[in-house]
C-alpha cells in the first residue's frame, strides 16, 4: 500500500463527511485520480466505465471495473477481495447494453439502489452515457451531483503526501538538468523530449518514476508561445528562446515545473521581462500564505505587471497532486480574480507565470506548498533565464 | 498540413453523408481523434471543453477551444482563421457559467442553433455537464445522439494514413527490438522502460515519434498476467516471463505490438501455449480478408483454442489508426462474437492474442491491415517466444 491505513481511512472519513453534508448516500466515483486517493487503485484502465462506490453507511470502498484489470485491482486497492468486482465482458462497448447495469445491480444486491446516489456531471471518466445507464438502472434512487466533492477533499496535504511530492520534486530537478544541458542549437527537439522522458521514468536515487498526466511540452523558436504542442525533428537554433514544462512523478504525485532558455546572448527586451516576472513570482509566492484567499496571490502579481504595464489574462495557478492523462490540475480553487478560497498550510499548487508577448517569451513556474512564511517551492531550480551560448 | 487539402475535402463530404443519415444538421465533435482527422488540430488540450462543429450546409468546419491553445489551432487546423475562435478565459472552470454557451452565440451567430444538432453521450472530451450546458443554451435546437459518427468514418483508412502508420510500425520495430536488447535479468523494469520511451520519441529514419495514447506495459514474473500496470523498480529475475506491448506513432497513428520473452531456458508448458497462441494468430490473420465478418476472425481463432481445450473471454482485436490517451482503440468493430461489421480492404487492427492462464503466460499482437490475402502485419518482428539464455 502507498500509504498507510489510518490515512485511508482519514481519507474515508472525510468523504463521508462532505458526503453527508451533500445528503448523498452512495458515491459513484469514476475520476481516477479520486479513485487512486480512496483506494490505492491503480491501472491504466480509466479509457473504460469503472468507478468506486462508497456507501454513506459504514463498511468498505467498492471497486467495480472490467475483468482485465481485476489483478490489478487486487493488487493495488486496499479492500478485501470482495469488495473488487469485475462487470462481465460482454457489456463492454455494446450499443444495447452497459456495463452500469452491472454496477446497478451490485448496490440493489448490497441494498445501495435507494436514496440519493452522488454522481459527476463534469468527468470525462463518466460520460453522459454512463450517469444515464446507470439512472435508468437505479428507478429507486435519485441522482444528486457529486462533481469536484473528491478533489476538493485532496486539496490539503498530509505529511505522507508530501513527501512523494518532494520525490517526484527530485525526478522534476533531474529533468530541468537534462533540459539545460542537451537543448543546445542544431540538437531535435524531440532527441531533448526522448531523452527527459527517459530521466522522468527512471527516477531518482533508486525509485523509478511514474508517467506524467501530460507529455513534456518543449517550445521554441517561432513557437515559442504556442502551448500544448507535441515535439518535432525540428532543431534549436541560435538565438532563439525555449521554454519547457515537465514533471516528475512518484505514486501518482506530480511537482510540475516550467523553466525558459535562451540560446545565445539573450537580446535586452527579454531580460527585462525576466526581471519582472523573477520578482513578480517572489510577490506571488510571498502571497501564498495561510489564511489569504486564492484570489489574493493573482491580485498581487496583477499589480506588480500593471507597474509595468503588463496584462495576463489566464489564472496563474491550481491545486497540484495526484494526477492522471490529460490533467494534472485538481481542478478546484485557481489564483485568479473572485476565487475566495482561503489558503491553508500544505495546499499545494502549481504557479505559473507565463508571459507569451509579440516580441519575446519568459516563462516560469514553481510547485509550491502554503506554509505561514509563503509559497515553499518543492523543487531547486534557479528560476533564472538559463542562457546557454 | 499532414494531409492534402483534397482528403479532408473527401472526409468533411463523408462525414456530412453520415449526418444526413442521422438527420444531423450541425455536428458537435469533441474527440480528440475525430477533430484531428476532421481539421488537423493538434494539442493535448483535452482536459478542456472544446469541439470542432461540422455544418451539414456548405462552408469550413469551426473550431473553438480555449485562448491558451488558439496559435496552436491556427497552426495546426487546416481552415481560415474566422474559423478558429477561443471562447472567453472567464467561462473555464467555473460553476456558474461554461464554454458551451459561447459555443451556442457563436451557433446562433451562424444560424447553427436551430435544427438537430448532433452531441455524443459516450465522449469522454464532451462531459455530460458540457452536454447539458450546450443543449441548455440551444432552446431552438434538438439534440440527436451522435456517438461514434465519425469513429465509423474512421475504419477503412487511405493510402496516406496507411503511409503514416507504416512510419509508426517502423517506430515500433525499434521499441520492440530496445526490449529484447535489454529485458534481462538484475535489469530494472523502470530502466527499460524508460528507454523504449525515449527510443520512441525519438522516432525512425529523421522523423521523430509522437507520444501514443498508452504507455508501454511491461508485466513479468509474478505480474506477468496483470495488465495496466505502471513500470516499477522491480528488477527482472532469471526463470520468468515478461510481456510487453507499445506503440510508435507518427502524425497520431499508431501501430501497437504486443511481445513476449522468457529469461531463461523456457518451460515445456510455455512452449506448448506458444506454438498454440502462434498458430492460432496465423489463422486469425488469414481470416481478416475483405467481405467476410468481424465475428468470424474471433470465431476461427475460438475454433483453434478449442481444440487444445483452451478458452478467451475477451474480445481479440479492435480497429486502430488515430489515438489520444487514453485509448488507441477507435471503438466501434471488434473481434468479438455477434459482431457483423464487414471487412473492408485497409480496415487496420490491432488483433490481439493474450492468453494468460494460472501457471504460464503468453501474449502476442499485430496491426494488421485488412487484405484479400489476409491481415498484413504492418510490423516485421517476429511472433515467437523470445528467448534470453
Amino acid at each position: 500500500m502507498v500509504f498507510e491505513q489510518a490515512e485511508y481511512a482519514r481519507r474515508l472519513a472525510a468523504t463521508r463527511a462532505a458526503m453527508a453534508k451533500a445528503g448523498i448516500d452512495v458515491l459513484v466515483e469514476a475520476d481516477p485520480a479520486n479513485m487512486y486517493w480512496l483506494t490505492g487503485y491503480e491501472g491504466w484502465s480509466y479509457y473504460v466505465p469503472q468507478a468506486v462506490l462508497v456507501p454513506q453507511a459504514e463498511g468498505e470502498p467498492v471497486w467495480i471495473g472490467r475483468g482485465l484489470d481485476l489483478t490489478g485491482a487486487r493488487l493495488t486497492a486496499h479492500m478485501k477481495s470482495e469488495n473488487i468486482l469485475a462487470f462481465p465482458e460482454d457489456l463492454f462497448e455494446r450499443k444495447d447494453r452497459h456495463p452500469m447495469q452491472f454496477f446497478a445491480a451490485e448496490m440493489a444486491r448490497r441494498g445501495w439502489d435507494k436514496g440519493r446516489v452522488g454522481l459527476a456531471k463534469d468527468c470525462q471518466t463518466f460520460t453522459a452515457r454512463s450517469r444515464e445507464a446507470l439512472i435508468a438502472a437505479l428507478p429507486n434512487a435519485r441522482a444528486v451531483d457529486s462533481d469536484l466533492l473528491v478533489n476538493w477533499l485532496r486539496l490539503v496535504k498530509s505529511p505522507a503526501e508530501i513527501a512523494h511530492m518532494r520525490a517526484a520534486a527530485r525526478i522534476t530537478e533531474r529533468i530541468m538538468a537534462t533540459f539545460f544541458a542537451m537543448a543546445a542549437p542544431g540538437v531535435r527537439e524531440c532527441d531533448v523530449a526522448a531523452e527527459l522522458q527517459k530521466v522522468a521514468t527512471e527516477g531518482h536515487d533508486g525509485v523509478a518514476g511514474d508517467y506524467p498526466a501530460s507529455i513534456p511540452f518543449i517550445a521554441a523558436g517561432p513557437f515559442v508561445a504556442t502551448t500544448h504542442l507535441t515535439w518535432t525533428e525540428r532543431r534549436f537554433e541560435t538565438g532563439e528562446t525555449a521554454s519547457v514544462q515537465a514533471s516528475g512523478v512518484r505514486r501518482r504525485y506530480h511537482a510540475p515545473l516550467a523553466r525558459t532558455m535562451h540560446l545565445g546572448p539573450p537580446p535586452a527586451r527579454l531580460k527585462e521581462l525576466e526581471d519582472i516576472v523573477l520578482e513578480g513570482a517572489h510577490i506571488a509566492m510571498d502571497a501564498a500564505r495561510p489564511g489569504r484567499p486564492c484570489q489574493s496571490v493573482e491580485a498581487a502579481w496583477r499589480a506588480h505587471l500593471a507597474k509595468h504595464g503588463l496584462t495576463k489574462e489566464a489564472r496563474i495557478g491550481y491545486p497540484v497532486g495526484i494526477g492522471y492523462p490529460p490533467d494534472w490540475g485538481e481542478r478546484t480553487a485557481s489564483f485568479r480574480p473572485g476565487d475566495t478560497t482561503v489558503l491553508e498550510e500544505s495546499m499545494t499548487f502549481h504557479l505559473f507565470l507565463g508571459m507569451w508577448l509579440e516580441d519575446r517569451s519568459f516563462s516560469v513556474s514553481e510547485t509550491i506548498r502554503v506554509a505561514p512564511s509563503g509559497g515553499e517551492p518543492l523543487c531547486d531550480v534557479s528560476r533564472a533565464l538559463f542562457v546557454k551560448n
